[in-house]
C-alpha cells in the first residue's frame, strides 16, 4: 500500500524548509520579555517545518517520516537560522511571505490527505488529517510560545482554505484522478482561497444563536 | 483480541454527539475579543466529541477509531452546530447540562478503560487510559482556547469521579464481571460522584506540606 | 531488535521517581489563585515522571512503556506525594535539587536516544527523540499549568545540555561503544553542562538579524 504512495524526498524537504523559514520570520517579531534565544528559533523552525507532518503520522499510527532521515532536522534548523538572519530584508517582502505561506499550507494539506487516502481512510477523516497536517505546525508553535491559537479566533480563513483544498483532492481521488494532479489542484485551491481572503479581508461568520439569552 | 471487544458504533457516536453539544455550549460563553467563529465552534465540538478517544488510541498505539469512519466527524460537527444554535434555551437548562456532562464523562472513561483492558494492559494503566479519555477532550479544548486547564485547579472533582468509575470497572473486570455490566456501573459511579460534588460543592484538599517553610 | 535493548525496570523507575519528586517541588511553589489540589500535584508528578517517556514512545510509534506495568504510576504518584509533603525542608536544599534535576534530564535523554538508536533511527533523529524525552515532561507540565514553556525563553541551557549529552551518546554508539558506557557518559555530559550553566549563569545568544529593520 505504502509503495503506491511515494512522495519524493526533495518535495517533502521543500515544504519543511519553507515552513522553517516561516517559523523564524514569525519568531523574529518577538521582542523584549518574550524574545527567543537561538534554541527557541530552532524549535519554532522545527515545529513549522515538520510539526504538521508529525501530527499527521501520529494520527495515522505510522512511523514519523521526519525521523526516518537526518535531512528533515538539518533542513528545518538551517531554514530557521537563514530565516532569522534575513528577517530584516524579508519582512519588507510581506506579500512574498503571505504568498509562500499559502503554498506551504497547501502542500502540507495535500501530503497529509493523500497519505491518509493511500492508507485507506474514508473521505472525511482523510480531509481532517490533511487539515491537521496543514495547520498543526502553527498550533504547535502557538502552544510552545504561549500565544492564543491563531486558527481558533475570528478573522482567519486559514484552516478553511486548507480544508477546501484537501476536500477537492479527496473528491478528485474518488473519481480516480491521479494523486499528483489532485495534489497540484489542492495546493492551487488552498493558495487562491487564502490569497483572496487576505486581499479582500474575508472572514467566517461568528457563532450565533437562534434565540437570544 | 480486538474481536472480543466490540463497541457498537451507535454507542460511540452517542458519546461523540453529546460531547459535541457540550463543546458548543461551552464555546457560546465566549464574547468580545475571545469570541469564536464557526470554525472555532466546530473545532471545540470535535475536541469534546472525540479528542478524548483520540488520546486513548494514541496512548494505546492503536489506529484512531474516530478516523476509521466518516460518521464521527459528521456527528461531532453537526452536534456542535446544533449546540451553538440552541445555546440560548439550553443555557436555561443548566441542571440538564451538568447531568448529561457527568454521563458523557462516565461513558468516555468506560470506553477507554475497557478498550485498554481488552488489549491486555494492567489495572492501573487501564484506569489511567480511561481517565485520560474522559478528561482529555476538555484538556485539548482548554489548550486550543488558551484557557487554564480546568482539571488542574482547586474546585473540581471531575477527574476524580472519572477515576473512581474507571477503577470500579477495572476491579469488576478482575472478578470476571461482564464488560457491559461493568461499564454501566462505571458510568453510574462517575455520574453520582460528579453530581454529589456539584450539589454539595465538595472539592479535593489542597496540597500541603509536613513542615512550614 | 528490542531484545538487544534492555533497560532494567529499576533504572527506569528511578528516573520516574526522581522526576515525580521534582514535579511536586515545582508545584509547591504555586500559591493563591493558582494553587493546586492533590490531583494537580499527582498530575504534575506523572507528567515529570513519565511524560517525557510517553512522548518518546509516541514519536517512535512504540507501545508506551509506562503503561505496560502498574509500577510506573505507583512510583510517579508516590514520589509526587512525598515531594509535596517534604517540600519545606527540601526547598532549603536547592543545590541538591538542581543537581538531581540535571542527572534526571541526562537519564531521560540517554534512555530516549538509546531506544531510538536500537530501533534503527539515524543519528540526528535519535538525538531529537532523546532531547524530546528529556525536556518533554517539563513542556507537558508547563502546558498543563498554563505557564510559559520554560525551554523556549532566554536564560536556559536546559535543552542544550540534554542535546549535547544525547549527541555524545549517539556518536559513541557510531564507534561501537557499549550503550551502557555511552549512556553514563551522556548523563555526565548533560549534568556537567547544566551545572556549569547554573553556576556561571551562562545562556544562549538571543536571536539576531544580519540587517536591522
Amino acid at each position: 500500500m505504502e509503495s503506491q504512495f511515494f512522495i519524493p524526498l526533495w518535495l517533502d524537504l521543500t515544504a519543511v524548509g519553507l515552513g522553517g523559514v516561516q517559523g523564524a520570520l514569525f519568531a523574529s517579531g518577538f521582542q523584549g520579555q518574550r524574545r527567543l534565544d537561538l534554541l527557541g528559533v530552532a524549535v519554532v523552525g522545527i515545529m513549522m517545518g515538520f510539526g504538521g507532518g508529525m501530527i499527521r503520522d501520529l494520527l495515522l499510527n505510522e512511523p514519523v517520516r521526519a525521523l526516518q532521515s537526518n535531512w528533515y532536522l538539518i533542513v528545518a534548523i538551517a531554514a530557521a537560522l537563514v530565516g532569522m538572519l534575513l528577517a530584516g530584508p524579508l519582512a519588507r517582502l510581506n506579500g512574498v511571505i503571505v504568498g509562500l505561506d499559502a503554498i506551504v499550507i497547501g502542500m502540507f494539506g495535500a501530503l497529509g490527505t493523500s497519505k491518509a487516502l493511500s492508507l485507506g481512510l474514508p473521505l472525511l477523516p482523510a480531509v481532517f488529517v490533511g487539515v491537521a497536517a496543514a495547520v498543526g505546525g502553527g498550533v504547535a508553535r502557538d502552544v510552545m510560545m504561549g500565544l492564543p491559537i491563531a486558527i481558533m479566533h475570528v478573522g482567519s480563513l486559514y484552516a478553511v482554505a486548507a480544508g477546501a483544498g484537501c476536500l477537492v483532492l479527496a473528491l478528485l481521488h474518488l473519481f480516480d484522478v491521479d494523486l499528483l494532479i489532485a495534489g497540484i489542484v489542492c495546493v492551487a485551491v488552498t493558495a487562491v482561497i487564502r490569497w483572496l481572503a487576505v486581499i479582500f479581508d474575508v472572514s467566517l461568520p461568528e457563532q450565533r444563536m437562534l434565540y437570544r439569552r
